[in-house]
């Protein structure tokens, strides 16, 4: 018999079982899943591809879908009952329309290298615009599925016309052409953005579901860069924080760990390999390239090599709002060389050539 | 091997993992459990009726039991230590007493439409006045049992009386007439209520346990009207949400969905009909009368009719102690027609007519 | 198939599941495990005895390691993947260092009678002072395991030297002499503590993970003291309360539960016994000596005796970093006798001489 988690903790510290299965053996299992390289779902206006704890699962925390809608075509209103989700615009734009529960609308468009967030729950529509829209989407829950996606037709097909006629104040002919199924994806005019509200009206939503990264100024780190929005830089991403990690051919994002949360990753463009160290002297080594996913377990070291010519980008999501790092360089260079020459049994001067106090890689 | 919830998640948004068993298959489940209609225990002063996951598996996040209590049956000294309570009076008066960690003791009647909210583990007695008492308990979580309730007489009727006697400061004699076995239901005449406590004394409980609903002037929607009492009204409520629904003869409570929360339902007056909606065109219709429990899902899209000749009153608990809502007809109204009209694949003038920005319905 | 907690409730009132395996039967199981008197794991440096809930299933939400560390003796460079580290030293001095995510260093020593709080995932290392240290560690996860603990030789013994000099800017053969698989204790010199960092230095962390407990005047209650240690006297402990409970010989902790915690329980000098209450005519009385580990589950009624000629001293630690406690004493002085008279069943003149409100017992 299972028993659920229980604890006194704080929001910090939230409960916890035992070792998932998949992270309990003598060798750690494969921490990539090749999401681009799967067969793809084809729809009249767009396509998808998904990854959850059934697909990969090591990825217990968080899974993910990626997605393309063709000009004008409309990802339906609908909600997600078990998971918010974070996504990121790699090409062209989108309009979306979200609803919460204060009644408040937003109607507003996305472009490339902008990010979304929806809480658990929230209704929310994408359209494609000019040339349609390819996005990442992560939610924070790896058992995220479609049993979990709740949409409008879906829902209103499956309801009869009287309370409908009811529900809406209108004679039962108004429905007699609303579809009798799920449309998922439907195509046809993109309206206009609404006008600014008028300051103070009802209508403008106490905070925005979209952030604009790519406009953040990059965080230099040795041999790259990282913008990130936590819920400081994003106040409605109170469940997840998102970043850009662009590294330079030879470079690397260091040896570290989030010691707060799980890490879901997508490859935007060239090639890597990230190690993960799993404690009992085991480490795995996975190549990763455009379109494949990997995933940190919480509190699990970690590092990622550009193994390529060109820019490595990796889009990164973690389950917690609140980003937390920490860096073996940065522990190391605040704990005294002494300490550490007895810990590794080694001279102690070679602790003093280590990067310092000054440490500037992003924690 | 089961692995239990962990999420790096804020409060409002706790862990959650697979979907849960009685709602993973390709039909849902009944929503409906006829607590009204099981066999009642019979003690000597009172009854009960309990609804929780073992009768009714849906039903994992919250459970309740139906109690009635005779003039001077005192339901003795208890604790819960797995959920909070929360309990609506139907019918009659009762005298109940609390303590809380700061030793704080509340000794007050509650009368019919009164509410009460007792934090997990905190101690109670309840005792039937006049004409006696009979009210709906509902506890935040769905695995509470018998296991869950620790009764006063009970632990001393199992304690050495030399324990006792160490315990009180009192001689071992004191004690030989006490229960061996729990009381449970106890008889005898019923203590004057405390005078008013001295402003500023240590006695006065800094938020009481009683919120009387039914004083509340109703929030009115079309067809009926409904009082609501979150952590925002009843500040000590702050894992729970309660209300009282009122629909009208062919009312209806409109089709919506609450975000952050599962619903118990307990149905005072009238008929009804409860539509579920689980996505993948999975919706289920069950009928309700006086007596029946209702249950749905955190997220699950769902509406109530009045189906008789009477007025409906639905007792509804959430388990969260802040109250969100969201329906289809504001979220309809607030978005743009022309999305409207290509999700649906009708024509753009059909959503003139809706209802527009002004809904009244609450959410 | 299980299912994960899930719940909409605050952090005062976490998700829970179904009665614990252990705790669902006829009889309660024991709550003592003897740790002392396990076999010692034993290392060049130092001890260890771990009890986590392979052990002593009941220990659901806590678990403890008893740790001895001889001068010089490093426990190496580590953090905990799925716990925050509660500890208390009972003999000798150590030199602590630790690390956060904002890289904040603190090198600080602890003698008998200090506590100290790691949050879950952060960096730390002990090392014996003069005559070693003995320590007792406190996790809040039963589940505690070697698989969530992770050391610093373990992953720079695991990672290639190529990317160690890329990591650190350093050349590849200075890491040729580093260790290829984990020191876990290691021996050598103690470096001298830093001196006092400038006032508004960046390098003086927020909060100070050491919170001298036997410097606190502790709280007298009849027949014994109570020294505490909560979020509210020290601010780090964010998930966990510590506490010395010293007894004198004939005397008792009287009957309490702890409504918002499991207890975990080591005792560190005389006899006790402890019976535990959990419902259902369900109590269970334990003998403890030196070594012994307790372990009572939340909401758990209780209550400790000294069964000894000396003083009983034990630690308790409580899976939350509000400290709550509810004594039988003080709800029957603050409920009206003529209640307590219905309740028992016996004359209301026996309540007239318990204790009354002046309840000077530590709640």
């Amino acid at each position: 018999m299972g028993t659920a988690g229980e604890s006194g903790g704080s929001t910090m510290q939230p409960p916890f079982g035992p070792t998932p299965g998949p992270l309990a053996g003598a060798e750690l299992p494969s921490f990539r899943y090749p999401l681009g390289a799967q067969p793809t779902k084809q729809f009249d206006g767009g396509t998808a591809k998904e990854a959850n704890v059934e697909q990969f699962p090591v990825s217990e925390k968080l899974a993910g879908v990626y997605m393309t809608l063709e000009p004008e075509a409309l990802r339906e209103l609908h909600w997600h009952a078990n998971a918010a989700e974070w996504a990121y615009v790699i090409e062209g734009r989108c309009r979306v329309t979200t609803i919460d529960p204060e009644n408040q609308v937003e109607v507003v468009d996305f472009g490339p290298g902008d990010v979304w967030y929806f809480p658990r729950g929230h209704g929310h529509s994408i359209q494609g615009l000019e040339r349609g829209c390819t996005f990442i989407l992560v939610f924070d829950n790896g058992y995220f599925s479609e049993f979990g996606t709740f949409s409008i037709t879906d829902w209103l097909g499956h309801t009869p016309h009287d309370v409908l006629a009811k529900n809406f104040g209108l004679p039962e002919s108004a429905f007699a052409n609303f579809p009798d199924h799920e449309v998922y994806i439907a195509k046809g005019p993109v309206p206009p953005l609404p006008e600014d509200p008028t300051p103070g009206s009802l209508n403008a939503p106490p905070l925005t579901h979209r952030y604009r990264l790519l406009a953040q100024a990059p965080e230099p780190f040795p041999g790259g860069t990282m913008r990130i929005a936590s819920e400081m830089e994003f106040p409605i991403s109170s469940t997840m924080t998102g970043a850009l990690l662009t590294i330079a051919p030879g470079g690397m994002r260091e040896l570290h760990w989030h010691p707060n949360a799980a890490e879901w990753q997508f490859y935007l463009k060239g090639t890597a390999q990230m190690t993960v160290f799993g404690s009992h002297g085991r480490a795995r080594t996975d190549q990763f390239g455009v379109g494949d996913v990997g995933y940190v377990p919480q509190g699990y070291g970690h590092y990622i090599e550009n193994t390529g010519k060109d820019d490595l980008e990796v889009i990164v999501v973690l389950n917690n709002g609140t980003y937390q790092s920490i860096s073996i360089t940065a522990w190391m260079a605040g704990t005294p060389d002494l300490t550490l020459a007895t810990n590794f049994g080694v001279k102690e001067s070679i602790f003093e050539k280590m990067p310092g106090d000054a440490v500037i890689m992003p924690d």
